[in-house]
């Protein structure tokens, strides 16, 4: 019988698998522990870890939380619902150098207390500078999972997070995508079970498609030029997570932690005005690979990371 | 005749001086000049000074657009109101130094193809640090603007502008305030020419009201510790521009000039994980003063600057 309980329980374990595998990546930092209340009903765990060897900030959110449910999801739910439970965990990594990418991870799952209940997630990765072997090689992880459970949920999913993850008012995305799924409800072909054991799957995906590009980038010496490029970089995240992200927006309206919510910002951030690479820079070049529509998985024969 | 081409003229003069102004405090850096056309009909004016002697990046952006009424606008307007057309100068103005503030300043004129039409505007200053002598002499010239056109204005705009610039999510004020006004709409007891006088009025009350200060503070010394709590304050300035700013809303609504529209965030910005400062230290004092109901005006008695 899958309850919120087990769900709750299962999440706190992928909690603890990412942050020990980060740690033991990062090979300095320790992720520190915060628990704290809901103002309802419920909490988290909130573990941050700051100025490691290669995490320059980095967050891996765990929360259950009960309240009143807000407004804006009325017409998501039955019409009887008042009332919400929500788990789930979220992570940002924010790493010092350019040459490694920023990577977001979040499950959840959500219930009502008119019988509703969905599994959400996705996983996307933003890199500085485009490396297409390694983008190849995160979307065929993706594409791996998803696999496993359907083989119509990669090219559902992975267009999902292009839609997603994407600034509409820059008219780029906001990285290489992913997938992104919500509202996963169990039906004819899918079990409450299935929909579990591959959402955690997910979750337990993180550090396979995470830990080889950052191992195979993080020695890789930079410029000041391309610390400047990822600041302006992680400017455009800032403006994806408090303009369009809904799991930011979800947190700012029902009064959720507020230090939970936005530690997936960065330390340093940067605004230029106007700015516009040079012709046929770097820079430019991972420009243009932030679109829609990527065929990521087919674009690299080789995957071997590092 | 109030033309809405008179009033652009004017509001295009306003952006000169003040652009002609901060020049000449700043003394090193001038305003470059981006023309731009919206994609409807008009355009633009953007000026951005950066890397002056004073000022970090700032910009003074005149625009004059017309277009579709955009949906959310419909229940502020007749019913059979179906184009608008939006004049107005914007400012924000960061500085190197912690101990010089950020202000920004609006004003704005609106009208609807059915004969709507309204005025809006405000000034608001964010000390780093707060100097109540100064933050007392800034509420004094908001005050004198007003009183000279209705004894009403300051306690209601005052009161306006300390809801306005709230970051609800950090429970605190985006720094001290000052006024914020909309919807000012001639009737019995005001002409359009008198509210277009005001308004046309409070563009000219920001070098009045900045300049002494910025004078009197540029050149004090300032420590690596003060630049840092500067960065974080920036950090709160661009989460209440992109989550509650409406000029900022409106224009990533209504596809305006996304340079222009962001040129209000500050070249560097930061965020740290449930930063909160020493028991009694300066920036302790001044999160004490980030509340509404500060009535500056009388906290001090010595209004001097400089």
């Amino acid at each position: 019988m899958i309850t919120k309980e087990r769900i709750a329980q299962e999440f706190q374990r992928i909690q603890q698998e990412i942050c020990s595998g980060l740690e033991a990546e990062d090979g300095k930092a320790v992720f520190n522990l915060d628990e704290w209340k809901h103002e309802v009903a419920g909490g988290g765990h909130t573990r941050v870890i700051t100025h490691g060897n290669v995490i320059e900030k980095g967050g891996v959110n765990f929360s259950a939380v009960e309240g009143l449910l807000p407004q804006f999801m009325k017409d998501k739910v039955s019409p009887d619902a008042t009332h919400f439970f929500a788990t789930g965990v979220s992570i940002v990594i924010h790493p010092y150098s350019p040459k490694v990418p920023i990577i977001h991870m979040n499950i959840r799952y959500f219930e009502t207390n008119a019988g509703d209940s969905w599994f959400g997630g996705g996983i996307d990765l933003t890199p500085i500078y485009v490396n297409v072997d390694q983008a190849s090689f995160f979307h065929q992880c993706m594409k791996d999972v998803c696999d496993k459970y359907d083989a119509s949920y990669y090219p559902k999913f992975k267009a999902w997070a292009d839609d997603y993850f994407f600034i509409r008012h820059r008219n780029e995305t906001r990285g290489i995508g992913g997938i992104f799924f919500d509202y996963l409800k169990p039906d004819a072909g899918r079990t409450k079970e299935e929909l579990f054991a591959f959402v955690s799957d997910v979750g337990r995906t993180f550090l396979k498609a995470y830990l080889p590009i950052v191992s195979a980038n993080k020695t890789i010496p930079f410029t000041p030029e391309e610390k400047n490029w990822q600041l302006l970089r992680r400017g455009r995240y800032v403006e994806f997570n408090l303009v369009y992200d809904r799991g930011t927006r979800f947190g700012l309206e029902t009064a959720g932690r507020i230090e939970s919510i936005l530690m997936s910002l960065p330390e340093h951030a940067s605004w230029l005005y106007n700015h516009i690479p040079d012709k046929e820079s770097a820079e430019e070049k991972t420009l243009s690979f932030l679109r829609k529509d990527v065929d990521w998985v087919t674009m690299a024969e080789d995957k071997t990371i590092g």
